[in-house]
Parts: structure tokens; sequence; C-alpha cells
């Protein structure tokens, strides 16, 4: 698929991130004003509040902009999310007779501020990326033991902690915990040593289910795509979560894209999982691409300092497609919801500098990483400002999602003081 | 505390669950009316929506009952919380002289329906009963490593799935689920063969938490309580469950019982946790007698055949109280929100009889349970009905929380079938 043009000429440029092939949903505010429901269109958003007021986006329906959050869309289903995206298509491409009343209200982005695109329901966190996982288990238990004996056959999940989601641009304080080391000899309360990223994708549930659904249902249940970082305490993690997972270590902040890419904007750019090593199950089982090719960067900037790359891997490393998490996350009957959110597992690849968390990148700080200015970095450090980006690389146009950015504040010196 | 005693005569039976010292929460219909909030007082019900909109429920705020749910009384705080009990408990009294226009608002129980009393935010499940967690890592790891190294220096907890929670009275599903079986070559996807109860309180968190906060500032947060049976595929559980916890098998369902006993109900009940075989750190250590005093009892109903009593229990014999679970939550920084639900854990004594789930009750199904009319349980069979029951016993007048009741259906015979 070429690029589609738009009469907003920044959205044309074969590097701009928000072309007419996008159409990515946020909320945004400028100034004092409400929080409000938006479209990235090249620099630009276009203000849904403001469009739907005058009559430019109806759909026979109550008002769906009136609230700063996209779940009132997400309920309505996918077939209104084709007639959305067309009528948005129309309006913005170029030629459209619709430009001189669209024009007004385009809000240009450097004036915008953004805030949490939809409001989660839950969250739910996978560890479905097989490198991550062999690289993690390896650490853990030895190269023998790497992966569990499910693994292979269920994608693992457990689940997280939604009122923890934050938006790009959040600062994030390093939590306390309770840590106790292999040679400690009793546990302690004190802030966490070993912070660390997680790089994933996020997977939006756009309708509820009700009872047991296929991977193909699940796959049509998938409203859009964030990039998100789960934040994780690994010195608390390891104390914490025999037997029953991990808790407070991924409770203090997962930070995700400002923007849903919906799956219509990602269709062109699927791909197939990777080969299976035990044939999945059939409730389980691939029904076509399920995967997509999305190009993922990880930048860590100490600071006042340089930003350096640290991570470069691809959505496509995966071994679960967010379809198929979301059918095994319904095979109990458990009920999903609009907004409930997906995280993909932590994301690396074969290569040593595609690992997509700080503990696989220095082997679990026992081979420190240098970074672009000199500073080494086993874990994270107070002020680093982490950012991940991807993009989707098409004919003569890309896909972005915004940046996923946070930075790492100090720990509170009493976290009781009132 | 002796008796309280009600204009509403009901109340003043000592067997009585609602007498005026309970006066606890819960949402009702009658009819084809429309849900809406009320207060149990011994066999009628004050329909707090009527009684609000005469002015009897006054409080300066926007209305507080114009919803089917409590979450907008909790998200007042706790100072409105004892407004709202005082005014209910004068309205109420014998000898009030609001009786007159009162009365008209009271519906009998036995004309009510009774709904989810809350929105629950997020759920979160405990394993903080000493004798349940082990006897449960008895079976699993042996009895020489039968509590996991942490069990005595934090409150182990996972998140569940909130969106699974139902009110007593809901039938549930035996879920589907991938199974395998230590000496099985290969999984496959089959109905739980191994479907269970777990006996539990939930706690009710009424407040929001920004940081981490205390454990007298937890117990200030509680809401109120109810009982919980936390449904669990046990066959589903173990092929799951390593390594990052529980998933599919808790998230069928949890059922909770209709009525929020409030923590002020519950006040004449404190007692204290169990002696420390280890100290806790500074901020999860108790502040005063933490747990309640409350008698549980489990029968099980098969289809069509006399109740039999399989469990009895007291609350008081958890290791950790729900204030200090609510206080670890939150050292990570976990924001904690208005409807947040807490299970408390599993509850079993130290007796064979006071063990609150099948799986310990049968020994893992080595010691197949005899019901009272000769039929014999390892595990949950189609059509059996389950009721947890709670009391705690005053002078003279008893606290009760309504039954938390749920009988199992049959699996789907095609969980894809449409």
């Amino acid at each position: 698929m070429p690029l589609m043009r738009s009469w907003v000429e920044s959205a044309n440029a074969p590097d701009c991130p928000f072309p007419l092939n996008n159409l990515p949903y946020g909320v945004f505010s400028t100034g004092d004003e409400e929080p409000r429901c938006g479209v990235a269109i090249g620099s630009q958003i276009l203000d849904c509040r403001a469009a739907e007021s005058v009559g430019l986006l109806n759909f026979g329906t109550d008002p769906l902009f009136d609230v700063p959050f996209w779940n009132e869309v997400m309920e309505q289903g996918p077939e209104l999310w084709d007639r959305l995206r067309n009528v948005l298509t129309g309006l913005l491409a170029e030629g459209s007779s619709a430009r001189a009343s669209v024009e007004p209200f385009l809000v240009d982005q450097s004036m915008a501020r953004m805030h949490m695109p939809f409001l989660v329901s839950e969250y739910t966190d996978f560890y479905a990326g097989r490198h991550h996982a062999t690289n993690v288990g390896t650490m853990f238990r030895g190269a023998e033991n790497a992966l569990p004996p499910n693994w292979l056959h269920i994608p693992i999940g457990y689940n997280g902690r939604g009122s923890s989601v934050v938006v790009s641009g959040t600062d994030v304080r390093r939590p306390w915990g309770q840590l106790k080391g292999p040679n400690d000899d009793a546990p302690r309360f004190a802030p966490c040593a070993r912070f660390d990223l997680e790089l994933e994708m996020g997977a939006i549930v756009g309708v509820e289910s009700d009872g047991p659904v296929t991977v193909k249902e699940a796959d049509e249940m998938i409203f859009g795509y964030v990039l998100l970082n789960d934040w994780s305490a690994r010195d608390i993690q390891a104390w914490e979560y025999q037997p029953l997972g991990p808790f407070q270590a991924k409770a203090t902040a997962t930070t995700i894209s400002p923007w849903i890419v919906t799956r219509a904007a990602l269709e062109p750019f699927r791909c197939d999982t990777p080969a299976r090593e035990k044939e999945l199950l059939p409730h389980l089982r691939d029904c076509g691409p399920m995967l997509y090719d999305i190009d993922l960067t990880v930048t860590l900037t100490p600071e006042g300092k340089t930003p350096s790359t640290i991570a470069t891997a691809n959505y496509n490393f995966m071994y679960y497609s967010s379809a198929q998490q979301l059918a095994h996350h319904t095979t109990s009957g458990c009920p999903m919801n609009p907004g409930d959110l997906l995280g993909s597992g932590t994301i690396s690849g074969p290569e040593k500098h595609q690992r997509g968390s700080l503990l696989e990148l220095s082997w679990g700080g026992k081979e420190p990483l240098t970074l672009d200015g000199g500073d080494t970095r086993s874990f994270l450090e107070d002020g680093d400002r982490l950012t991940l980006t991807g993009v989707a690389r098409g004919e003569g146009f890309t896909i972005g999602f915004g940046e996923c950015a946070g930075r790492v504040l100090p720990a509170l010196k009493d976290p009781y003081a009132r």
C-alpha cells in the first residue's frame, strides 16, 4: 500500500509518523482547556469533540466525543470503527471537499499536551517473547531449564495493575520494597536498586467477551496498539514472585505511548509468528499472519547527557500474538471488557543489542552496558529518561505511535512522611 | 456491646443477622424496578434512594444514591461513612421520631433480588492463611518446604480479575482450560476436572491512595467486608502457574456475599493476629487487634440432595490482616482506588474440618470427603451448590453478611459453538 495523500501537507512527508494511512487516536489538551479526543494527522491533531459538535462526525449514535477517552468509540464495536476511519479518511484526504470546514478544528501538536487515551479497565501482562523468556530463564534456572514446560503450549500471562498505567511523559518514582539478596540473613525495606524497563507493545481490547473466543474472534476484538514500557523492580520481584508471581515489582507504573494505532492502520504490516517447536492446540493456533512488522527502539538518556540507543528489536520477534493471548485469556470464561490492556511481554531478539530489558542487556548486572557518553548501566539510575519508539515502514510512508517516555525520579526519602 | 434495639421488631431477635448494630450496605431490586442502594435492618431493607429523595439522607453532597452501587459513598471518605451510619442508626433506633417517615421506605427482603453492591475496581487475592499455605505447600513441595521463604515476611498476593467478581446467587459454569497431568505426554484442552472453592473474606478499599500507606492508614481506608468464594480450577492452575502465578485458573468467577458489613459494625469483634514466628518489618507490623472474630461455615448441597457442612473456620485464623495486605499493596506506590477488592486468602484452621478448600479437605483428591447423604467428593461436581456464611456473635445479637452462594453448571459442550 502506498502513501495516501492528505491536504494536511505535513502528513505527506515520507518520515512523518502520522500520514493519512495512520490516523491514530489520542486525548489532548491545549492551555487550560479540558482534555478531548483527537486524531493525529501530520503535525496536526483533528479535534474530534469540535468536529462532532458541528456534525462532521455523526454516526447516529449518542455523542462519542463528549468524554476525554476513546472507550465509548470502542464499545460501539468494529463496524463503527470502520465507519469512523472511513469518514476521517474522507475528511482529511487530498482534494476533500470538506477541507474548509475541517481546517478550523486542527490543532498544532506542538501546542498540545497528551493525556491517557483511554480508561484502562484491567491490565494483563504476558511473557510471550521466546528470546526474553530464554534469557531470563537461563539467568534464573540455567540454560537446561530456561523455558518452563508450559511455555510452548500457552502464552504465560499474569494480571497486572490497571491503576498503575500512565501516559508517556509521566515521571516514574523509584519504588521502595521488601528486598532480600541470596546472601542476606533477613529481608529489609529499602528503595529498589535494580529498577528496569521492559520493551513491549500493548493491545487494547475494544469489545466485551461472553465466554471463550477463538483466535480469529480475538483478533477482531482488538481496537489498536500502543507502545508499552512495563517498569520492573527486579530485586523486589526476586524476593516476592514465588509462588504466585510478580506483584509489587510491577505495580509502580506502566507507561504507554499517547496514540492508539488502530488495527486497520497496521493491516499492511502483518507478518507470521515464528515456526512452532510444538504444535499449538487448535484453540490457540494461528489463523493467518498474526504479528506486525514494527521496528522498535529503546533510548536511554542520563540526566543532562546525550541519548544512547540501548536496544533495537521488532514486534515480530514475539512467539505469541496479542490475538492468541486474548483467546487464551478467555478460555476460562473470564469476561473481557473494552479498555482491557494486554502487554505483549518483553520483546527481545536473538542478538545482544536486541534485548528489551536491562536485566538481559547487562545479564543481571554482570556485564554493565556502556552508553555513548561513557557512562555505564546495569540498571536504571535516578534521572534516566527512557524512550521507546516504534515504526512500521510502508512504501513511501511510516506509521508511528508517538514516543513512550518516562524519567526516573529518586525514591522518596521516607515513604511514610506526610 | 449489647444489642441496639430498633423499631423494626425483626431486627431485635438474637439470631437475626441484621440488627441495628449491623446496618450492612447492598443493592437490591423488586419486580421490574431498577436496582438501588439499600440498608438491611431485620427482615427489611431501607431503600436509600427513596430516603434520600425525600431528604432523610442528606449530607450536603451531590446525591449519593442516584446510582445502583456504593462507590459514591465510599469516595466521600471515612468522615461521611461515620455520619451516614449515625443518621441511619438514628432513623431506625427504637423510639425514633422519624419512624413514620421512614417506614414507607422499608422493603421486605423476601421481595428483593440482590445485585453487586459495588463496582469492583480491581481485585487482588492473597495467600495469607498459614494453615492453608502449609497444607498446600506440603502437598506440592513436601512438608520441609511447605512455606516459601518470603511467606513469614510479606503477605503473598497476586492480582486477580475484577471482571469475574459476581454476587451471591450467580451460577458458575465449570471452565475449560489447558490441562496436563504429571504423567501425560502433552497438554489437552478440556473441561476442568478439579473445580474447587476457596473460603475467604473480602475487604473493600473505600478511598484512593497516593503512595505507600501505613498499616493504620490502610485500616482506615477499608470501607467494609464481604464473604468471598474464589472458585479455583486446580488442574488448570497446576499446569499454568509456574513461573508467573495463577491466571485462568482463577478467572472464571469469584462470588461475594450481597451485603457489605462496615468496619464500624465489626469493631466490637476485633482480635489479634497470631504470634509472629519472625518479627515483621516495621512497615507491616500490627498496630492493634487487626483481625475479626467471625465464624465461617461452608455448606455443600449436591443437586436435589441435603446440605452438608464441609468446613467451619474463623477469620481470626489468618496470619495477615486486610490492613497489612493493603499496606503491602501500596509499598511500590501502586495506586489503590475505591472499589478495589482484596481477598484474604483461603481461611483454614489447624483441624481437618476447618479446611477452607476441597483441595485441602480431600488432600488433593487422595482422601475423598463423605457428605451427609453418603455421596463423596474430591472436587466439585456439576449441580453442587456451595454456600458460605459468616457470623460475628455479640451479647444478645449476631452480625451476618447474607449467604455467599453459587451453583456449578456443567461445562459448555463446545466452548466455541455460537
